[in-house]
Formats: C-alpha cells, structure tokens, sequence
C-alpha cells in the first residue's frame, strides 16, 4: 500500500463543487472515477479542503492511498488522459504513509479577483466576481484589510454549518492590489494605461491571502466586507468593529464563488 | 443616418466564426440580433476583418451604420445586457460617414499562445494551443522569424480561397517570448521558476504580431512554420525558403485557432 500525493487544477464552473455528492458531477467524484477506471481501485480520496461550486484550485493537494504498482509518471499521464478537460493532475509523488492532506497542511494560500470595469471580461468571466456597480476603493480596501491581518478570532467570517473547534486563524498574507495579479508577494501582471485589448486591465483588482487555515466562506466573507469599504457603504474601521463583534452577522455579504482560487497548500518539508 | 465605431472583445470557442453563415452561430450574426432587438433596425455590420471559428478577439472593430438617436453610451448598455456573456462591446463611438472598417485599418496586432509544458493548462485550455510533443526551442523560433520582419511577399502563408490584390505585407513587429505575454513590446506577464499554481508559466509561448495586414490564415501558417523550427524538424534558416518558395506547399502547417487573438486594429488619427 502506498500513499500518493496529487497535485490538482481544475475549473470549478462546471462542477458542484469538490466533494462527493449523489447525482451531482464533482471534482472528487471525477477523479475518482478516473482512478477507478485506471486501477480498478473503488477509492475515496482526501483533500486538503474542500471548495465549493464554482470555485477553482492551481493546487490541490489531495492524499490518495493505493495498491497500484504503476510509477507516479505513469499514473499523472494516465489521469490526465482519463480527466476532462477543466481537470488536471499537475504532479503525482510518492509520500509517507502517515501523510494527511488535511492534518498536515501548515498554510493554504487564496486567491480572489474582482473586476469592476464597466463592460465585463469575456476571457476573465469564468474566473472573477464582474462587480457592475461602480469603481471600488481599493486604497481604502488594503488599509482596512489591516484589521485582519494577524492573529484573531474570526468567526465572524464563518458560514455556519461547518463549526470548527477554534475559530482562531492566523493571515500571514492580506494583499490587494488594482491593475495586478500578484504571486507570492511579486508582481505578475500590472496594469497600465487602459487601451483596447491589453492584458493588464486597471479594472482587475487582485486579492491574495495566505493563513495558517481557513474557516467555511472565510474569504468570500472577508472579500465581500472590504467590498463593503470599497464601494463606501462602511468605513474603514468597520472591518475592525466587524471582527471584534464575532457574530457572523456583523460581516458583509459572501462574494460569488467564481472569483475564488485555491492557490496552493504548504506542508512541513 | 450615423456610422457607428464599435470595439468587440469575443471568446470565440463556441462560434463559427466572425462571419454570417446560414444555420450556424457567428459573431456578427449574435451581435446584429443584438442590434436588431434593440434598434428594430435590420443591418449589417463591417468588421476589420473575418475571423476564423475559434479564433478570439480582445479588440475587433465593426463599422454600424444607423438611424438610432440612442447615445453611445446607452447603445453601448444595450448590446452588452442583451449580448451573451461570451461577447462584448466595450466601446461605442460617432464616426465620419466614410468610415470603412477593413479599407481604412492601417495596422493589426495578432497574439498567439502555446503552451508547450507536460500537462494541459485548465484555465487557458480555451485561449491555447495546447502543445503536448515537448519543449519548443523559442530562441531558434525568434531567430528563424528575423526572415518574417519587414515586408516581403507572404505568398507562402496564405490559404488559398481567399486570393488578395496582392500577397506584399510589411510585418512591422515579430515577437516571441516564453513564459510572458507581451503587449506592445512590452512585457506585462513574465514566467520564473514554476511552483505549482502560478500563472506566470515558464510553459507559456506568446508570439506577438503586428502588420498592415494579414493575408487568409497568414499567423496561424507563421505559427506552424515557426513551430517545425522550435521543434527541430526544419533549421533556422528554412522559414526564409519558404518566403522565396512564393508557394503555400513549401510552409509548415496551419496551427489551430483556439490560440489567436485579435488583439487591436488601428486607423488614422
């Protein structure tokens, strides 16, 4: 028996999300179809997390414990072969046995895009909240963001139905950034002037967090209450008051689910 | 009576084509419904040029001739609200009467993508060309299309079925880069080392090209001689046989449409 250690893609638009659910098509259920057509193996994996509908992964870590003797390449160009297309196994590696995808995660990363131009991205409307209503503060967003960076209870920032033991998280990371996708803390993308047809669009606004684990809707919560600062229905203290009254309550609305992004998951070594 | 400049931004995967054609679903013939439900006005629409079935466009430009008193700006609200979500119009302006969409363009830029890494990119798997045969060799692309920079006869480079006057095009700016996207000479993504879920893909080859016009498939023929180059099957000198040929059989094949983009067409002033 050994233990496998997958590294995921996938567009979520098409899918009801990660976890196995009768009837509906799932990326867990995907990909376990696929291994079963392989191995024959009728296996449950495991992931680091699950995301919801119409949320996408760069990198999924997923656990998967099998009898196969094929090698780790063999078994990625096979998945890859059996995966649709809005699916892909980045990489397959040979772990300890011991190893859990959920347990053993010391930091996950998220990333979230908004754009709020007026007219909507065609190439992008697959993968960021088109926010019609005008141009957000994005200044201000970050200085209020400054409430949530650290260590605090943020159960207001939970859906509930999904209670954890502690609601006490760490963000190592909180950074937003108009005109940019930002990687890592490094600049990626920038946008400029606007002119027709450039990539580098001023009406892309990048959130990008990094923590030592995440609540249910937890960014989705966090992006739709800076929103709320964003468009100037709440000042910037408000998150503060926000995180302080812990009562999910007190929180703005979820923001949709399309401009959120697994992307990735750090483990020890 | 008014001329109507519009700029076009479209996802082409899912039409066939930019061109009206019986029973078939086509750019222009979505975006004159659109102008037909909106105006009652029964028209048809000039664009900078036809693209093929699934080639995009970041910035196509369509000439509207119209009785509509309706501003600009509410025109342009219009045919977005009633456009589908993989099409949009994200400028509407007043022009002289003359105005002609393909005989006034002085320049085009196209871009085409490839991604040449071990597995499929999912959230570029529209907007590539998903090259599975190995690592292209880029600096002999680059070197190799020196014999495409300038003007000369691309003869060699047209489809047949769709003769022009003449097959002179002066090719003003010839660039291909890996693990970037170039807009306008300038780099706006660049690729470093890979780490799962980052976009700036060391896998990633953007070719960017700008002409005073293009003859019938002329990029996605560049493309596929280039490639035979940065695959090794031809040397770096055979791209300027095949322009001396004047003869479509001596050029390499047509690469797909799902990895060009219309990026911009400029005019006078």
């Amino acid at each position: 028996m050994r233990m496998l250690q997958l590294i995921v893609s996938y567009d979520g638009t098409d899918y009801a999300g990660w976890q196995v659910q009768p009837d509906e098509k799932t990326v867990q259920g995907t990909l376990e179809s696929a291994i079963e057509k392989i191995t024959g193996e009728s296996v449950r994996v495991l992931a680091s997390g699950r995301t919801d509908a119409g949320v996408h992964a760069l990198g999924q870590v997923v656990g998967w414990r099998t009898e196969s003797k094929l090698t780790s390449d063999v078994l990625r160009r096979a998945l890859n072969a059996e995966l649709p297309h809005d699916m892909a196994v980045l990489d397959v590696a040979e772990v300890e046995p011991e190893f859990h995808a959920i347990r053993d995660a010391l930091k996950k990363r998220y990333r979230y895009l908004i754009h709020d131009g007026p007219v909507r991205d065609v190439f992008r409307r697959r993968y960021c909240w088109q926010y019609r209503a005008g141009r957000l503060d994005v200044d201000a967003m970050s200085r209020a963001a400054d409430a949530l960076r650290g260590k605090h209870d943020f159960a207001s920032f939970q859906t509930s139905g999904a209670e954890r033991a502690t609601t006490v998280r760490t963000v190592f990371e909180l950074a937003i950034e108009r005109g940019s996708v930002i990687e890592q803390g490094r600049i990626i993308e920038r946008g400029g002037v606007i002119e027709w047809g450039r990539a580098g669009d001023p009406h892309l606004i990048c959130l990008e967090i990094e923590a030592d684990g995440f609540l249910y809707n937890m960014v989705r919560t966090i992006v739709g209450t800076l929103v709320e600062v964003g468009r100037r229905a709440q000042p910037e203290t408000w998150p503060a008051e926000v995180v302080a009254a812990v009562d999910r309550r007190a929180a703005g609305p979820t923001a949709p689910p399309e401009g959120l992004v697994l992307v990735s998951v750090q483990y020890g070594n």
